[in-house]
C-alpha cells in the first residue's frame, strides 16, 4: 500500500484522483489539499465522494504544505493549474518518491515552448528534461520506475494516440494535419464561469481557442518524439453540450496511395494490440462509450477521393485524458500492474 | 471464483451486470444470452463493453438455454422484462445455486396483487413465497445464502429506503403518503420508443403513469412488511432528461408532533449507521453524486406550518436500483463481502 | 407604436423582453439598461439578438437613468431582481405611463408578507396597493388599463393556473395542499454560480429551497384571492437538466367525493375556455410543448383509492412565467389584444 | 392572404411548416398530411400546437390527396422524405401555384448525382432543372417569383453560406476544402431509432456518415455555382446531444497570402450586408444563438502559420436549415416581404 497526497484535490482532475484511488486497491489517500476550499468536508464539494471520504477535509496550502505532504506521503498526485505545479514541484522533487503532475508544467522538452504558448517564463525550466511524458502507449520505457511524470493533456492524447501510428507508417503526411475535436464541459474546470454555466453550454455548439489552443504544440511534440519526424498540426477545439469526453476526428493528407482504410485500421490495431485501455475497430468512437473509464476507442477511413485520411479517438477527458491516465502512470512508476484499479468499461445507458 | 450467467444481457440492467461484474473480484461471466440480438457481439450494441467483453456475443433463447445454462454456470443474473422472468425460472430452479431476478415477476408476497397491478395472472405462484426481497438495507437476513432473490424495484428502492424508518419510528403516519419522483430515461428500457427518443425528452419535463404505477403496490409492500404497519400510498413518477439517477422526494403526515428536522435525520442516520451503500446528510440529495455508483443519499426536513414531513432519496437505477443491488444481493447470497465488486464513489463533472 | 424602456436587460427576463418586443408590432425598445454590463453590445451579451439589436448598448444605471427613460419611453418593461425594482419604481411613477414590473417588490397585498418571507424591510410598502397582479387568466379586470403591473412569478403562475379553479369549485380542499414542482435552469438567472455551472446541473435532479422557497406565500395569496378561501401550501421546487420549462405536479385533498377525473378537466376546460394562451387536455403537460411560447398546459387526476387530486401545469419559464406574461400584462395595459406579438406555439424537436 | 398544404406534417419539419405559419401574417394552413399518423390529432402527436391547431387531424396520403390539395391550397410545403417527392410534385406541378419542397429529390442540377449518391434511379429527371435553388443569399435571382422550389439542405446552407463568398474572392482554394460540422439529433427526423434514442445520443459525441454523406455534392454544387469554379469538399457530420442547431467549421487552403482575418471577416460582411437573416462578426458562431430563428450565424480566421482558413456557420437546422428558409423562399416566390413571418432572434438561456 502506498500513500498518496492529492494536491489541488478540489478541482475536477483531483475529484477524479480521489474517485479513483478509492477502488485501487494498492493507493491509500492520507492528504487531499485545496487553495480556495481549504478546510471544507470534500464530501460537500463532491457529494459523490461522500461514501468514501465523508470525513476527509482538505488541507490548506500554507507554509506547512511541504512538510505534510513529504511526511505522510510516497506518492503525490496533483491536479493544479498550470503555473502553480511549477512553484510546488520543485520543492518536493527528491523529498517524495514520486510525482504524477496532471498540469502542462512539466510537458515540453524543449524550453522554448512554455514561453511561447503559455506567455509567461516558466519558474524551473531546469527540472523539464527530468521528467517522463505521461502518455503509455506511445512511451511506455520512459515511464517504468519514474521519479517524475507529466501527464499528456487530454486533447494531446485523443489526436496523439489516433494519429501517430499512421504518421510513423506513412499512411499520412506529417504536414498540414488538421485535429478538429469537440469535448464536454468538464475540461474547463469547476470553477463558475458564465462560459461554462448550464443556461450558456446547454443545447450549444460552438468552437473556442482557434488558431493558439494550447495543447497544439503538445499534440506535434508527441507525434514527431513518437516518430521521429517533424510534425505540423492546426487544432481546433469545440465545447459540445456533455460533461465529460472528447472526441478528435483528425484528418491527414494521404501519404501512401496504396493505403486503404483496411490497412489504416490494421496499422492501428498492430500497434495498440496488447494495450488493456485501447480499442480499435471500424465502428466509429462515441465518447459515451468511454465515460468513466481508461479506454480510448479509434477508429480510420482512407478516402480515395480526396486523397485523404481520417482518424479519430475518443475518451473520458477526465479519466484516460487526465487523472485514469495519471494512475496509469504510477502503476508503471511503482511498478504494478499497469492496469491495476482502472476501469476498462464506460457507463452507457 | 463464481460463473455467472447474465439473461437478458442486451438490455440496460443485463449490459449493467455485465459492466459490474467485469470488476467483481469473484463472478466470472460465462454466458450472455438475448432474445432480439442473439449472436451479435455484445461490444455493437454496447461499445462501452468493448475493452471486458471484446469477443463475446449473445447466445440465443432457444430449446439448448437452460441445458446450456444450467451446466455452466453457478450464479443466473437476470435481466428479463417482468412476464418473461416467471416462464424462465421455474427451469431453472433448483438446477442453479442462486437466481437473481431484477424482474417484477416474484416481488410480490401476496399472490394477487401481481395479477391486479400487471393486468396478467402469475404462470408460476407457487414460487412467489420461495423468493427473498432483495432490498439488503431493509430485509438482509433473509439474502444471506438465499437461494432465489426478487430484487427491489428503482422507485421502490428509492422510496422504501428514505420512509421506512420514519414510519416505523411514527415520525410519518403510514396513510396519505405522496411519493413524487423523477427518473432518467434509462429506467424506460433499451428498446427504441417515441417518447424516449432524444427529441422527445431533451428539455422536457413531465409526468407519467398517474395514480397505478405498478411500483405502488411494491412501495407499499416493502414498508408494510418492514414497519409491521398497513401503509398506502400514491406515486407519482416523472420522466427527466438525464440518462440515470432517481430522486424521489416524499411527503408524509407528521405523526409525532415532537419530531423535528433533526430527529428525522437521526432516526435515518442511525437505521443506515454501518451501511457501507447509504449516505444520509442535511445535505439534500442529488442523482448526479450518485451516477454510475451503488450508493443512496438520503435527507429529511420536518414542516411545522404544514405538518409535513419530507424525505428524499437519491440513487443511480441501473447500480443501487436494479444491477448494482442485485450484485450485492448476490454477494450476500454467496456469502461473500456484502460491497465485494460494487463502486460507492458517483461520476461527477 | 409605444416606446419601451428595457431596465436590467442584462438578465434573462430582460432579454426575453428584448426577445419578443422584436416580433411586437405596437412595442419599440428605445432603452435597454444593464448595471454590470453597461456600454456593452447587448449583442455580445445576448448573440440571439445580434440580427435584432446588433448595435444597440446596455445604458448604465447612473444618475440620469430616470430622466432618460421618462423622456424617452412610455412603458417600462422591468427585469431587476427583487430589492432593487422598489428602489427605480417610486422614481418613475406618475413620469411613465406603465410600469411591468417581474420582481417580486409588488407583488403582496399584505405588507407583512415581504418582510417575512425575504428578509428585508419593504422600501415602498405605500405602493403596494396600487400594484395588479399580473396574472391574466385570473386578474384580467384588474389589469385593463393598469398603470403599474406586479408580473406573477413563474411557479405561482404554473401552481395557480392549474389549482385554483379546483379549490373555487370546491373539488379540492383549500388546506393540505402539497405543489411539487420542477423548473430549468435559466429560472437561476444569468449570473455564472457553482450551482448552475454545466457540470453541476447536467445529469442532475435535485430539490432546493425545501419549506420556505418565496414562492410560497405568493402561490397561496393568488389562489386565496380568486377563490376568496384561505388557502395553505408546501411548495418543494426541483432544479432540471434543461434550460427552461415548469412542471408542477400539485396534490390536494379531494373535497368532493364525487368528483372524478372527467370533472375536474371540465372544470378547468370551462374555466379557460377562451384563454388564447392556456390548453387543458387529458394529455399530460410537457415543459417542451411549451418551449419559447407564452401557453400553459393542464391536466387533473382525481384518485379515489388515497382520495387525492393531482393537477398538472407546465409552461416556459422566461416566457408565460415571466417575459411573456410581462408583455400580455402590457398589452392589457395598454388597450390591445392581449394575444398580440406573443407566440402561442411552442419550438419542439 | 395565400391558402397553404403542408404535406408530410408528421415529420419535424413539416411541424416546423406549421409552427412558423401560425405566425405568419399572409399564410394560412387549410391541410397538413400525414402517412404513418393519418388522422390522428395534430396536437396529439406535436402538444406545442395545441394552442394554434387545436382540433386539426392530419389528413391521410390516399387516392383523394392530389385533387383536395389542389383545389384547397394555392402553396404546397412539402415535408416528405427524399424518394417520396419525387412521385408526387409531378401530380401537383401545374396545378398550385407554388411548391417548395424540402427533399432532395430536386436540387441537383446534374441529373447523374441523385442517382450516384442517393444509390436510385430519379423517377422524373426532367423536372430537376424546373426547380429553384432554396438557398436565397446566395441565389436569391432565381428564387423570385419561382413556382417550384428545392430548398437547400441543412449542412448545404450552414456550409455553402461560410464557403462560397471566401471561395469567390480566392481567399479559399476550390480543392482540399474540409467541412467538419456537428448536428443536433432532429436533424434525423422523428422516426423512432435506436441510434437516436435518448440514452443512445445524450452525453455522447460521435462521427457519423463519414467519406460518404449525401450532402457532400450538393455543397459542392452550391460552391462551384454560386463561384463559377469546380470546387471538391470532403464533408464529416457529427451528432451533439442537442436538440437543434448545426455548427459547420470548414477549412480551407489559403490562396492569397496577403489575406488576414481581417480581410476574411469583411468579405463575408460585404457579401451579406444587406441580409436580414445573416451576422457576421469576430465573434465565434453558436448553435444556442440561432435556436428557433432563422439566422445564420458567420464568422471567420486566417491562420498564416499552417496556410490555412477557418470559416464557420451555425444555424438552427429546422428553420434556417429548413422549413424557416422554405418560407423565405415562399415569401420570395410569393412576392412578399422576404422576412414575413420569420422570426430573427433566436431564444437564448
Amino acid at each position: 500500500m502506498h500513500n498518496v497526497a492529492v494536491i489541488g484535490a478540489s478541482g475536477f482532475t483531483g475529484a477524479e484522483f480521489l474517485r479513483l484511488c478509492a477502488n485501487h486497491p494498492n493507493l491509500n489517500v492520507v492528504i487531499a489539499t485545496a487553495q480556495t476550499h481549504a478546510d471544507e468536508l470534500v464530501a460537500n464539494l463532491f457529494p459523490n465522494l461522500a461514501a468514501t471520504y465523508g470525513n476527509m477535509r482538505f488541507i490548506p496550502h500554507n507554509a506547512e504544505l511541504v512538510d505534510t505532504v513529504t511526511e505522510k506521503a510516497d506518492v503525490v498526485l496533483m491536479g493544479l493549474p498550470h503555473g502553480h505545479a511549477q512553484v510546488l514541484v520543485p520543492q518536493l522533487v527528491g523529498k517524495v518518491k514520486h510525482i504524477i503532475d496532471l498540469s502542462a508544467d512539466f510537458r515540453f522538452r524543449n524550453p522554448e515552448i512554455y514561453p511561447q504558448w503559455y506567455g509567461a517564463e516558466h519558474q524551473t525550466p531546469h527540472l523539464l528534461d527530468k521528467f517522463a511524458f505521461g502518455l503509455p502507449e506511445l512511451f511506455r520505457a520512459e515511464l517504468a520506475g519514474a521519479e517524475l511524470v507529466a501527464v499528456a493533456g487530454c486533447y494531446v492524447t485523443t489526436a496523439a494516440l489516433a494519429l501517430a501510428p499512421l504518421v510513423k507508417a506513412k499512411i499520412i503526411k506529417p504536414q498540414g494535419i488538421i485535429v478538429d475535436a469537440a469535448s464536454g464541459v468538464s475540461g474547463a474546470g469547476r470553477t463558475a464561469q458564465a462560459n461554462t454555466s448550464f443556461c450558456t453550454v446547454d443545447e450549444d455548439f460552438t468552437a473556442y481557442g482557434l488558431l493558439n489552443h494550447r495543447h497544439t504544440p503538445e499534440i506535434q511534440q508527441a507525434i514527431a518524439t513518437y516518430t521521429q519526424i517533424p510534425t505540423q498540426v492546426l487544432f481546433t477545439p469545440h465545447l459540445a453540450p456533455m460533461n465529460r469526453g472528447i472526441l478528435a476526428t483528425c484528418y491527414g493528407v494521404l501519404n501512401d496511395t496504396k493505403a486503404t482504410t483496411q490497412s489504416a485500421l490494421e496499422c492501428l490495431a498492430q500497434t495498440y494490440a496488447n494495450e488493456p485501455f485501447v480499442v480499435v475497430d471500424e465502428r466509429l468512437p462515441s465518447t459515451k462509450a468511454t465515460l468513466g473509464s481508461n479506454t480510448v476507442h479509434l477508429s480510420a477511413r482512407v478516402d480515395e477521393r480526396t486523397q485523404t485520411v481520417i482518424t479519430i479517438g475518443a475518451l473520458d477527458n477526465l479519466v484516460k485524458g487526465a487523472s485514469g491516465q495519471g494512475i496509469q502512470c504510477a502503476n508503471l512508476a511503482l511498478g504494478l500492474l499497469e492496469r491495476t484499479g482502472l476501469p476498462q468499461a464506460g457507463l452507457f445507458g
